[in-house]
């Protein structure tokens, strides 16, 4: 579920909805503040990163409420042009160690995120060295097919290394369509997350291609095919 | 060769560092045109689609001292915010039109390239269809691995497709980086280059990480090692 603002939202409301159609919420996210209100963790204006922190911190307390992950994608900022990148790191740091402390109970997750949109943390490897260094337990990956393909030399390689830090997974093929319209192999997908025991939510963050609705049929009828193969 | 503007370039100097060297010349890369000076065959002002045409055939005046093929990367355009696409793809016809017209020996190459630095032709399919459009014999296709990775549902297939209208090929692996640093299937693109008969040219266009010299040796070995196999 991504969500700009909790504040505006009738938790209320979106529960009855879930609980009516026996729906579980895996994981939150909070690009849109990015989005939409240039929210980041990296701005060089104090005031802004205060309030991205605030957001996110907003969030987790939404979040509790699903037992669901808060996603942190975007939202982390980027190193803008003729900005110091290890400054902006140090900002990035300072904010995923004040969002993870705010709640040791709510999983944080970190997602690579390919080159053009985003400067910092693309890859599974730089990913798990900056949670090394943040030494949060609560904190781990968010791994996407899409975007591994494009960064990560060996996209089975960087699961099995990530092993236990990947708290949540999103499917999506090579071209951003549902699994099936590119050439990812989710067999060895799957087989590579059963190899490191993962058994949390893996979810399609696709393209709603050619329509939403066979997006979606799409998606499951491949992803079930493979389970049944 | 990238070249912004054949007019500041001294032909003679060129060539004779490239006959001391005994360096063919491929193709000519015209994208710079774009980066820097914002030429574009699809821009709203009919003065600067008029001077990115301009451009372009004093470019196939130059690729022809060098038996080169014209690359239309970025310089084709995209459709901006607002702008009517169909208006757009008209632009882009006509100008493909002027500049293929202008010298038939000279062959002009168009660069299917992924959706995150354009938004006209991104894949081999869409590209075919747009040569199919314009008619013109000498107009084919660049294909380049790092882009057909993200834009193409089967990389293999979608070569088979462009068949004899593949003119020139760039290598980079699905990281941007040399052949044998990321997941792509080299020994089975260059079985499929041989299936189609391609006899072309293949260059690397890479990054230059870790360095441009390591970058240049490891894309020759790596290589080297596929046809020796």
């Amino acid at each position: 579920m991504a969500v700009r603002n909790p504040k505006e939202i009738n938790i209320e409301q979106i529960q009855s909805i879930l609980n009516s159609n026996n729906l579980p919420v895996p994981a939150i996210g909070t690009g849109q503040a990015f989005g939409e209100e240039g929210l980041s963790f990296t701005h060089t204006d104090p005031l802004i990163r205060q309030k991205a922190i605030e957001r996110i911190k907003n969030q987790i307390t939404f979040a509790k409420n699903f037992n669901a992950v808060v996603i942190i994608g975007l939202v982390r900022g980027v190193v803008g042009k003729g900005e110091d990148r290890d400054e902006a790191y140090k900002y990035m740091l300072y904010a995923f160690d004040e969002c993870a402390s705010f709640d040791d109970n709510v999983k944080i997750v970190i997602e690579p995120i390919n080159r053009y949109e985003t400067n910092l943390l693309n890859t599974v490897s730089e990913s798990l060295e900056f949670i090394e260094e943040l030494g949060k337990p609560n904190v781990g990956l968010l791994l996407d097919t899409f975007h591994m393909n494009i960064e990560e030399p060996d996209i089975f390689e960087s699961i099995k290394n990530a092993n236990e830090k990947v708290f949540h997974f999103h499917v999506a093929d090579s071209n951003r369509w549902h699994p099936g319209a590119g050439h990812i192999d989710f067999q060895e997908v799957f087989k590579t997350l059963k190899h490191i025991n993962y058994n949390g939510f893996v979810s399609a963050e696709i393209l709603p291609l050619p329509d939403a609705g066979s997006a979606a049929a799409n998606n499951i009828a491949h992803l079930r095919k493979l389970f049944t193969d």
